[in-house]
């Protein structure tokens, strides 16, 4: 099993130096580097974020992608030009999109997995683990933070250049604080992998029954000021709030059951 | 252990009866019922799917989430009237959302959490496991099958109704399609769990390292006549693509590794 591990990290970091030289998103270099260095973990798929434009189909839907045509794509924060200029060039339903960061981690081991934990107390609050059958473990880094703006309709454009203007500044807003949230994981992350401190992570407990399908108030409990000792703290139990909250990238009120993990301690 | 889950599931499905009562989701009673009918498993949160405008603080970011006001909220398709109504009410930052079926499900054991590879293979590919100190392994539904348009400034409309029609339209759209992934996810599921299948689940590899950062070709491979028996073949090696897609609702190329997934056999 360990050698096995071993052997599927050397195959994919070569492949990563052949297809990557050049390539690899400069934001994430280090991220993708540290996580690298750890011998119970390699990297298999990872962009920093992204704004892009794509025009598909009419009504295109999510399982037409393959025929969609990429009309901008940006890994730092653009211009209006950028996306005007982009769209001169849409025949068919182009939309605009913000994607965050995402990574994919192969563990050694399953208790290797709770980097996702790391993720999740980083913003990052849709990672997660996935186990496959030859006992491939994946950490994946995933959040909702996103913007999906259909701009046009069979070529013609929809909205006005100063929409695109006021869009411009939210997609660079979004990409912006994807950068912190790199940033603060991989903070945590170095933090979390030096003194084998990665078994005592905390992480607040999944969404529970008591949020859902009441009014209006969103909780949020990401503290943008958050030190990296924090990563450890057990967290306060929360007055549980009414709430409608199983979406996207907010915390939820803790039950009345341990709000701590460690794996498989 | 086994109590122990015992008891957080009676505990939670008590508390579901309380606070759900005519407001369970129509759309998602069945698989509710049908995934708190084992004893293996009892969901903690859930919410089939929605559409809704938010009306925040002048460039109100993820993390101000608490200060939305919402404008529009419904888990069928709207109308465009419906739209403009709420809009109407925006003294602030309104976004128009679509959100899709979410389901938090905790498991007894960490086998049983290949339920997630169910949603997976259902369409609702950023599936995963979370697991905490006290045991408690929750398998999420996620997908990143999303709306997200800002459509007022300070409280002004920054669009046409025209684009709001169209937009209606869309996310009507994202709607249906949505409810079919949910009714593919619950006959995938009655097949699962029937004849104790679920340990046979197939599940295609995570994201590998080849297909990032390089063009425009997105692969779906979701299929949408598959039938129920496809949940278990094994799928067909793929050609390696070139793609960037790491992100999102799409499948990815296998790269030489097994591609089936039994968890812990």
């Amino acid at each position: 099993m360990e050698q096995r591990f071993s052997r599927w990290k050397q195959q994919s970091l070569n492949k990563l130096d052949q297809s990557k030289k050049g390539n690899l998103d400069r934001h994430i270099q280090h991220v993708v580097s540290l996580i690298n260095s750890c011998q119970e973990y390699f990297t298999t798929s990872s962009c920093s974020g992204r704004i892009i434009l794509i025009d598909g189909d009419s009504l295109c839907s999510d399982v037409q992608k393959q025929n969609c045509v990429w009309l901008f794509v940006s890994h730092e924060k653009c211009t209006s030009d950028d996306l005007m200029s982009g769209l001169a060039g849409s025949s068919g339903d182009a939309v605009l999109k913000f994607e965050p960061f995402v990574l994919h981690v192969q563990c050694r081991r399953l208790e290797d997995a709770q980097l996702h934990s790391v993720a999740v107390n980083s913003g990052f609050r849709n990672s997660g683990i996935t186990v496959g059958k030859t006992g491939k473990t994946i950490a994946a880094v995933r959040s909702t933070h996103c913007l999906e703006v259909p701009l046009s309709h069979q070529g013609k454009l929809l909205v006005e250049r100063e929409y695109v203007d006021f869009l411009t500044q939210i997609a660079n807003q979004k990409m912006e604080e994807n950068l912190r949230r790199i940033q603060r994981f991989y903070e945590n992350l170095q933090s979390a992998l030096s003194a084998e401190k990665l078994q005592k992570l905390q992480i607040p407990d999944p969404p529970g029954s008591h949020e859902l399908h009441d009014p209006p108030h969103m909780l949020e409990t990401e503290n943008e000021d958050r030190k990296e000792s924090d990563v450890y703290k057990r967290r306060r139990k929360r007055e549980q709030h009414q709430t409608n909250c199983c979406h996207g990238d907010v915390d939820n009120s803790i039950t009345e059951l341990d709000d701590c993990l460690d794996l498989f301690l």
